[in-house]
């Protein structure tokens, strides 16, 4: 009696949780110590200290009513106030709180973006690899995904092949950086030529392409990497933001769009985001945690746990004959397979309890997505584990 | 450059936008405390205390990745167990964890319902006066709200002019109570005819007919009316809870769906409910809100404090001569206006400062709502104002 989307919907599904079941199943036989799961982005960082005594002080100080109640579909303004003015110290911008609408996560941004901008048939272009929920987002409001294949020796973003895919159908492009799943932050230069070409396309073609930056790995960066802000650089412009993993916070559902003000109808576009926010279910971003992010907005999860992670996985990968791109964020590496099927490597990395995603999950296979947000005692367990799999394929 | 759904959703909403305009204009003019605003449906009575203590105790005891974490989309199992186990002593059911699934609030739990169950041109079908949004939840995913025309003198579900409306294409009735806006509770004669009539048209028509009880309201009633719980009474039964007005927490965007382990399809509709969570970009319920509500099931606001705030705005109505059915629950009166033009109505209320909602919003023309979850004080001071526009409308 389920729709007939909802049954494709579901049989896509039964792939993670079959995995997941599977990561049950050799935990029973082999001991859950002796599992080795790399397949979950679920941040094993603690929150920062700040989170928590901040929600007491919240607490303590303001009115229950304010702190639990309904406010205005787009968020508190006192929050959306500081937000701006934290964007504006930090990138050197001019952005009012009416730039900023308070979203459940990054995924409830993404949402009500879409459903504010497409018409059924219209078109949204992702770089391969991505994220796969995109697809689902896309398909939530009768959108066709496109796919610009990847280039798989840096995986920024392909412009050539973007150049290719545009059409007078194109609404939106989504990018994703840091990136989940290769970890590659996209460089100044690469969003420069991606901006250039977008306008030149809205020139030719006469319409509007707005920019989807999806952001909620733009805190976990190692190196001293800089991860360019798309506003200062293309005027219809979104970021969607998320605290998910810059503060340890997936459960809580707390992020928000910004909007560059220069953008084509912006007011109406902001005032359409703010009514789907409530005609999509969401209403409004959680209230209390509202109020927290904007008490916390200078705290960070500690990186160097993830940096440390990275830096022993990759280099045991490397060393075992692995190709890889040494990633500059979030904590996923993104090795290649050393056959086309990928998800026959998966398969036979299972004999040695290691669960791994195949990149074809993310448009991109002879792939693998590991996820390094475990502990490292558990990293450094499961490093046998990779040497017997790479000696299995005799990869060096 | 929005979408043209999206044209017509921020044109319907500016309706509202005004009426918080004026409001704000007329505060200006006036002072605040000389404008009596009927118009939202905001909770003022504050969360019980021991809301605070439990979230408190959350942070003091429970692991901050655990509590921040993700979880299963449908929600942490233990919390969905106690709900459970609360329900099954409340009334008398055999529930386990398995139906139900944490939500986003009430209105993100319909959501994904009729994500799960309506494919395009599929109806849904509604008594009026009903919520509006309900119109725009079913638009989201293609479907068609049809509505059953009201009885005025009981405001119970018109069951002989529901039978006219069920088709071949009906796939979900949706009902209210206690009901937004007349503060009607649904007796259990109604429900047991309403489950009889879709149980035969089932039959008569080889299809299933879900039935959605929502029920954000079901702990704000007076004088010990009961609330029938429709699980007792219908197989194809889900109901849409929230803790938005029983806890004083709308902001925090917490509830629950809970679906009868007997209906038809149970094991597709909960695995359908799951993903929908997730691709709809709720994800899950807000986490921290999950535990807090699982230690606190047996708290509930002071509901005194708007039964006082009824029966002063309710006598005085009936005293200046409005027609009105005394409401046994929610926190919203519904008279009859003297003419049948109820937005005229609404707009000759403005002179003497009443900001009150046109039933038409409800689907039930020549009738206003008015909203009395506000304070004593305010009601008090605003019962002049309908003296002197019931004297414009010389009604007594």
């Amino acid at each position: 009696m389920i729709s007939n989307k909802m049954k494709t919907l579901v049989a896509n599904s039964s792939v993670i949780r079959a995995m997941f079941e599977e990561g049950k199943r050799l935990a029973k036989i082999h001991g859950e110590e002796n599992v080795f799961d790399f397949s979950l982005g679920n941040p094993n960082v603690e929150p920062p200290e700040h989170i928590k005594a901040s929600i007491l002080k919240i607490l303590n100080e303001e009115s229950p009513n304010l702190v639990h109640g309904y406010m205005n579909n787009s968020g508190y303004e006192d929050v959306r106030s500081k937000i701006a003015e934290f964007i504006n110290k930090k990138h050197g911008l001019d952005l009012s709180y009416e730039s900023i609408v308070m979203t459940c996560g990054a995924a409830g941004g993404l949402n009500i973006l879409l459903k504010v901008l497409l018409n059924p048939g219209e078109e949204v272009i992702v770089f391969a690899p991505f994220f796969g929920e995109y697809n689902n987002y896309v398909n939530n409001f009768d959108g066709k995904l496109v796919t610009v294949p990847p280039d798989i020796d840096t995986f920024e973003p392909n412009i050539e092949e973007l150049k290719k895919k545009i059409t007078s159908k194109t609404k939106a492009v989504i990018i994703n950086s840091p990136n989940n799943p290769t970890g590659v932050v996209y460089s100044e230069k690469a969003i420069k030529e991606l901006a250039k070409t977008l306008s030149e396309k809205e020139e030719e073609l006469g319409i509007s392409i707005y920019l989807i930056s999806d952001e909620p790995y733009r805190e976990i960066v190692y190196d001293g990497v800089e991860v360019p802000y798309i506003l200062k650089y293309y005027k219809n412009a979104f970021i969607g933001y998320s605290y998910s993993k810059s503060l340890s916070l997936p459960g809580e559902r707390i992020g928000y769009i910004v909007a560059n003000p220069k953008m084509d109808d912006f007011e109406d576009i902001m005032a359409a985001l703010n009514v789907a926010n409530r005609i999509l279910g969401f209403v409004n971003a959680p209230s209390l945690f509202q109020r927290v992010i904007a008490d916390c907005l200078d705290a960070e999860v500690d990186v160097n746990i993830y940096k440390r992670n990275r830096d022993l996985l990759y280099n045991h990968l490397i060393e075992i004959g692995f190709k890889c791109i040494k990633p500059e964020g979030a904590f996923y590496l993104f090795p290649r397979t050393p056959i086309e099927d990928d998800k026959k490597f998966c398969e036979d990395a299972k004999q040695f309890n290691l669960l791994l995603v195949p990149g074809s999950t993310f448009g991109c296979p002879g792939h693998i997505r590991l996820s390094y947000c475990i502990s490292y005692e558990k990293i450094k367990n499961s490093l046998p584990a990779f040497s017997k799999l790479a000696k299995l394929y005799n990869m060096k």
